[in-house]
């Protein structure tokens, strides 16, 4: 494991205004992580990259290892070498995916399971996880967890957070490589206790940073809200906190007021294929006809070269006949807003109107997300793969 | 009319090193155009089409006339601003287009068609193209032509081409645009006596260019080559010439031994979606399941960022998953091989070794389309459409 130099610069509440200190340049916190699943964010080309202000980018240990497999990964140096990418990058477990789809077999070894692609037959374990990752040459990897099924209940629940602990510890012990960071991850499910009960397990074993697992899975706003509270209390306040699978404005800003310091999701780059573009006054759809003979930047106060460069009219248009470059015209802009939107959270951190900020993003981003009906009392882990990756 | 300046800087036999001298800047020629039929280039972001070394490019009157509507683009400025591309831009007249969809009607007046979208009743015109192609505002604009239907005979060839020529003389009285280049169009088929007819009255109406079409149909190599042969010295020396629609290596190199000055094609954008490389060796398909491992660059001499950024191995796997960065990868590495080949092509003429180039293509690429088989001394004019955009 490679330290990962923390600094927090300044609070608000529960908030932090942070820097994290990588080998590849500083990250300020709170920090949104784009997703690139295959090894590529979708309709970005790398060398546009730099411009979105995106500082940390994500790649899925999962999917890598199938295709192109980690092998070919590591020939080419590393995930940065392949890609072409300067940011640092941050590799997850590969846990939450394998879950998610049909299993052969869970033993406290690991997990088989086929690929959802080929059907071929796959084994992942702490240690094959490590593998990977190591391979994969990520700067920041996160230990292999489980993933309890949707609706598991409380005994069962209780079961997995102890074999987690017991996969995080294999995963510590398997983690050889010194220029790459290691962060835990926090389960527990809907469960203050036992939410308490992993945190204190995972602190105990030690790692550089620490994630929470288990939401972003239809559990809904409040109730990811209900997690947050009695969960960051519990994660060590000197390291940084990661928030997995959550990105949507209003999640953010809850998210920070709750002492998370990092995120990830798919949202940013699945909305942008579809046309969605978040703006200062809210979300358009710019395949809307309302759009078609719009003279208008799609966020009239913002300064990313799609909205300093193009109208609305033109990228309906390039939506309407299926030219790509629209996809890559809402991606360049959207992760260029969330990068603003969250270097304007840190701001109001620092100057100490985080309160105000907060209050903005409720009046302007008030969509919350439903929570499937379930049974009260009853657990649910990361259940929709749809929802995360 | 706006005159176009063009100089000749050196000869090799018929073939020409010249200069176009536009509002946006010197275009050096022999060149090839990628082309951008809806206002776009289809998988390459405007930002990045400079490195490519592209010099002019293309768009389409008939798709940009019904999708958005030249007065949506005539709003924004015209497509340059539009489309945010600062280099010269050529528009065809839809002629071609037009021809080669079920048609309810032509007549002296013009020609009634079905949007092939939506099947939408529209009348294109000498007088409607230029009105359409002066509102899109591009460089250069090109005259409303007759295109025959395939294996039309020669009774109709002649009416065909002598409505023709009525039909660009009542382009170029249509044509007010001061800013905006007009070329001809000389048509007549695969016979001689009507190609050398159809010159004779394009040359005598005047325009500052004059272009061959009728060709890339499916007559192959070839029969091409005759065209140009018998053609294109009835073409005036002093004017660029333009051969529509052709763009394989071969083609274009033997199209500047017979006098072309300027090509337009989609395969390089349509064979790069593909994955499809054109390298100094030859063609390479990146999806052939040989470059699964490959660490070498697509093309190994190559010095674009494609090639110097990324491996065999890693484009083929985004083809394979599917991601569209491969598209965008190979685009820029193939319009940017097709700018160096005719710059090379352009050095050979100026240093007196156009025949060794063109005999080292000949070697490279050997390919030759394959023509349609015909009814013998029956002509063939502009057919399928797929061919061409």
């Amino acid at each position: 494991m490679k330290s990962l130099p923390f600094d927090i610069e300044a609070t608000s509440g529960a908030a932090r205004a942070g820097t994290l200190h990588t080998a590849r340049g500083s990250v300020t916190t709170p920090v949104y992580m784009p997703v690139g699943t295959q090894g590529a964010i979708r309709a970005l080309p790398p060398a546009l990259l730099p411009q979105t202000g995106s500082q940390i980018i994500l790649a899925n240990t999962y999917h890598l290892s199938q295709r192109p497999g980690e092998k070919l990964v590591a020939r080419h140096g590393g995930l940065h070498k392949m890609m072409s990418v300067d940011n640092p990058i941050l590799t997850d477990s590969g846990g939450f995916q394998v879950f998610s789809l049909k299993k052969s077999g869970i033993t406290e070894e690991g997990v088989t399971f086929a690929y959802e692609v080929d059907g071929q037959k796959t084994f992942l374990s702490p240690e094959r996880s490590m593998e990977i990752q190591q391979q994969l040459g990520a700067d920041i990897a996160m230990v292999f967890d489980e993933c309890l099924p949707f609706g598991a209940d409380k005994e069962r629940a209780i079961a997995s957070v102890d074999r987690t602990a017991r996969w995080e510890a294999r995963s510590k012990a398997a983690h050889t490589r010194e220029d790459q960071s290691l962060f835990g991850i926090v389960q527990g499910g809907f469960w203050s206790d036992l939410r308490k009960r992993s945190a204190r397990q995972i602190t105990d074993i030690g790692f550089d940073g620490y994630a929470i697992g288990g939401l972003s899975v239809g559990e809904g706003h409040e109730r990811m809200c209900d997690v947050l509270d009695f969960t960051t209390p519990e994660m060590p306040k000197e390291s940084p906190r990661y928030l997995m699978g959550v990105g949507r404005p209003l999640d953010l800003v809850e998210g920070v007021a709750r002492g998370i310091d990092m995120f990830d999701c798919v949202i940013q780059t699945r909305h942008s294929r579809s046309g969605m573009f978040y703006t200062t006054a809210g979300r358009i759809r710019i395949t809307d006809r309302r759009y078609r003979n719009d003279m208008y930047p799609p966020d009239t106060t913002c300064t990313c070269t799609t909205c300093t460069k193009f109208t609305r009219a033109y990228i309906h248009h390039l939506f309407r006949v299926g030219e790509i470059l629209g996809a890559t015209l809402a991606t360049i802009h959207n992760l260029t807003w969330f990068a603003n939107f969250m270097a304007k959270m840190r701001a109001s951190i620092v100057d100490g109107t985080f309160e105000d900020f907060r209050r903005q993003v409720h009046e302007t981003y008030p969509e919350k997300v439903e929570g499937k009906a379930q049974p009260k009392g009853r657990s649910q882990s990361r259940g929709k793969r749809k929802s995360r990756r």
